[in-house]
């Protein structure tokens, strides 16, 4: 496994942060969880995401965390992401309530627009509830250098966030054609075979 | 190795899913399967895909999965989706009968068209079985934000199913030119050595 | 851990190194360090790097190393320079003294300037020590091949020099979601949990 | 380490082939060997390659192993590879008996040639032997999507063979800053520190 000799670290804590005048902006994957099957397999039980974090300044270089605001990616919104063009723009909507009672009380909105010279990006995440009839909005201009950074981060943890490194850690350690056979779904064979 | 420590777990699920109105897809990595040789080394048995599976919907967020059907991208077809443009397409076809007495009785060809605005993709599996006199279709539109997952993560699985993370993980521990030496196939030197 | 079994290495040299006329540029990814958290989690002490080491020539194909100059790229300037074109170019300032008293004596600049017809880069380094009145400066050009291996090489460095590849190595080796849910700060599972 | 537990295999062999009907090729990536300094560090010795093997056809699907004729891709080559555009060529001369008696009497030559329809490449390699005046030619047509695989393999393996794999892998497994700079060379600490 990956994990780290002579330590007994449960958490790494190396987010990649984006200080600018208005607001901070740091990004960080978050693995999925797995569940154990009866059959021994391992499934992808919550997804993971590539979390941003968005606090707002409140005097030079100074930032009020207790105002953070998150912003969970999904797989497919940092496929986004990661093919957004220098001169493309997106747009994502959370509710983080869904599904519950309070659904519809908080909304969520994450917005990814290019400059028009192609610079960079202006990356604002405004959070309106209406439980609390609060409003906030945090802007952070990303240039094209820091946009690269999330980026190649951002490929590099996508097949993570998916679990697919599991799927290929996880390789049956035994040697030769029979076994891994025996383990194959019979209804993939066919295919499989071809 | 890359195991889970303190698990035992043989398989780990963790399909990329795009549940559409019409049916699912399905991405996930199957791993070569490895032969020793009596020389001690390993060589590549069966090789690695990427399966497609398309299941049917029934009705609103419900699948048939007993109608689910598979295709397996070879390496190659794999080169071919992540090279695929935003206006581009491929078809491929497969016998899963080939080289048995029912060849060509069961044809499959996959095809992945993209819209004409660079929107996405629509990726189409269709499956003729002359001897059960069936014949299905399966139609999942892909937007690019999906499509760019698949991208990524064939991308990362692509070493993987060739077995190259292999070659890279089987590395001599020992140290040293002259023990690596000791093992270079005499006629690879003259050029290695250059 | 990736540690090499049965070997004792504390470091490993592997620079690319690109010998030209009149000096010569070698890269190398300087791995995080890491300091423990009370909690038992892992956070980012100082931050990676990639460390370009410039030596000048004092004969045909001799350097004189005494007289190298080093440049540390953060993840933000390797991000600049793995999304540079064949047309564009970059440059970045250090001071290596900076918040000190000497502050200012010594800067430090490095250019990347594409050639007018696409086929590689000038790569230069200036030193100005006001405190010993001296000016170096180093030039290489450099090919679009070469350059293109320092744009992969520094790209898979990338995640790593961000501390991100311990983000994923450090996954918890315990199965299932309620293990994984008692380590979720609270405040992030109403974002997650959508 | 990646090494696979239970097995005591010591090389793998998953080579990429492409079979066609005057000639096949095969690629592999060949790992650096590391020298053991007695300060406890390990340097790359040799330098890893991507391997090309070109084998002449003798009939439908057969070949002649024993006229196989090898040729090694150093970074900056394989760096060539990767970046090529779809209607890019390139061309690399090598001579195996560099630097001995017989340097210059026998001259390989690969060239890589984009069809003009983008719809993939020529690959040929060319040997001319002067001591025993022969001269063997292999030309192997590379479809777009087979080169689609040949880059990403190549772009995955290139810090492979670079060794920048181990950079990452041997990374100390103490933790805290103290420990580390203590093996930091002093002379890099002030760009470092900045």
């Amino acid at each position: 496994s990956f994990s780290v000799k002579g330590t007994s670290a449960d958490y790494v804590y190396a987010p990649f942060r984006i200080y600018k005048g208005r607001a901070a902006l740091s990004l960080s994957p978050v693995l999925p969880t797995f569940t154990k099957l009866e059959s021994g397999g391992l499934v992808v039980g919550r997804s993971g995401v590539v979390m941003l974090k968005f606090t707002p300044a409140i005097g030079e270089r100074k930032y009020d965390w207790e105002k953070r605001q998150v912003f969970a990616l999904s797989a497919t919104e940092v496929g986004s992401l990661i093919s957004l063009g220098p001169n493309d723009s997106c747009e994502f909507f959370h509710d983080p309530s869904m599904q519950s009672s309070n659904a519809g009380q908080v909304r969520k909105s994450l917005s990814i627009k290019s400059h028009a010279d192609g610079s960079g990006y202006m990356v604002s995440l405004t959070v309106v509830n209406n439980l609390l009839k609060t409003k906030e909005n945090f802007i952070v201009p990303v240039t094209a250098a820091e946009f690269a950074v999330m980026k190649t981060a951002c490929s590099f943890a996508l097949p993570h966030i998916m679990g697919w490194d599991r799927l290929m850690s996880n390789m049956p350690t035994g040697v030769g054609v029979g076994r891994q056979q025996s383990k194959v779904v019979p209804q993939l064979l066919d295919e499989w075979d071809r």
